[in-house]
């Protein structure tokens, strides 16, 4: 694990709801962040679909990641805001939560993420996003 | 029960990731619904906070049944969109999720949703929601 | 003219596109501004009604100067984002975009925002916003 | 000029914003439309800068027209909503709004657009927008 996959991994186990969603960090890259999450019922919402509240969490963590990897050194990072649309029902065995980052400034970066459910070798987009991160100085 | 707290109270029930979460159906009306959401270490993030997807999904849902209140008899509604600011981080020993219908069209359904913490007797707003929610007819 | 209607006045009658579109500062307040938009065929969309664009100017111009008048002295606001949900047609003899500041911390405020359409004495609201302004300090 | 060009055209045409604005049509393809805007002082913000509701007009109008060309024949469209980022100042001689289709469903259509800002031979993104917009069958 080099430096980077290290700074984001510490953070990612410590997330309980990662661990109770059961998502797995998938890939960090410079400015990009990779979650894989498995199928649940535990995720569902009343049709038995992933429940939107259980993508975005995923797709936020994957976001917010990409921006940590472009922050200072000692900053920490948190979500100002995200916009997420839905673009077909949250159907599938697998799920991947793509985060990357579009700008870096000193203060705010912007994200872009989406998530793409898997049901054998078909791959579709079911959430796109666009969120503000802020980078937050060691105290 | 009443019908409309009935019809809601049934889907809410069915969403196995409200039950993950630990969310609990506080208060249907027409036109606003309440979710509750009792901390818990399963929902944080790196800090021991409320990770925000978990706050989204409380109040995602609010909104949705809030729109459901609305919605023709015999129509299900699905969440379009949203987008969430997070004024603070989620820290209380429980939450209020409240959405509200500021305006239900034929097909779509505009919702304000609030998350509030509470720590002892005091209370502040820890996340905004603006969706959009559509009524899906009956198939 | 109070202090606070100066400062917002002053930075108002700057903005080459309020006076394009012939926008009015009707009131500045602690937190608060509203500015009103009369009637033109040069701001439609195709069907003559006011385009979402020229709603959503006076609304964001609405939401900065809100946070304006709260930021520390010697700062100004830049928008960060926004989001705006359209609820119906912005038919009208004149409309009144409303800026609200919800909450400000030290770096960020965030707003919400509404626009009323006004026919005779028939009053609508046609947009609601939820922004993201940034306080930059003096250089 | 094939029919998709005349269709988008016709109605850019009848926008009396765009007119005002002195925005200009710059390609209309399936899926995708671009809309140019030479800067002009009647467009600034406070500081000289274009104003982000004119950047928004622009970008909005991208985004609906990239959907119109994806709605079948006989249907308009309308924004339902959107969310923009501002990345940096909107400052260039002239800037280029481009708006892409990402998801058509049969009521609503899921669009990004960007602004750019071009200044001698460096191009800048300025804006990032998500929209959602829905398709009005014809009465």
């Amino acid at each position: 694990m080099n430096e980077l996959e290290k700074l984001v991994s510490d953070s990612f186990h410590a997330q309980g709801l990662m661990r109770t969603l059961g998502a797995e960090l998938a890939l960090v890259a410079d400015g990009e962040v990779h979650i894989a999450l498995p199928f649940s019922p535990t995720l569902s919402q009343q049709h038995g679909y992933v429940h939107a509240g259980a993508v975005t969490s995923v797709v936020d963590s994957a976001c917010g990641y990409a921006a940590l990897t472009k922050a200072p050194a000692g900053f920490e990072v948190v979500t100002a805001e995200f916009k997420v649309n839905f673009l077909r029902p949250a159907i599938g065995e697998r799920f991947l939560a793509i985060g990357k980052v579009v700008n870096a400034g000193k203060l705010l970066a912007v994200c872009t993420g989406e998530v793409r459910a898997f049901t054998g070798a078909s791959a579709k987009v079911v959430a796109l996003m666009q969120a503000t991160i802020v980078s937050v100085g060691p105290r």
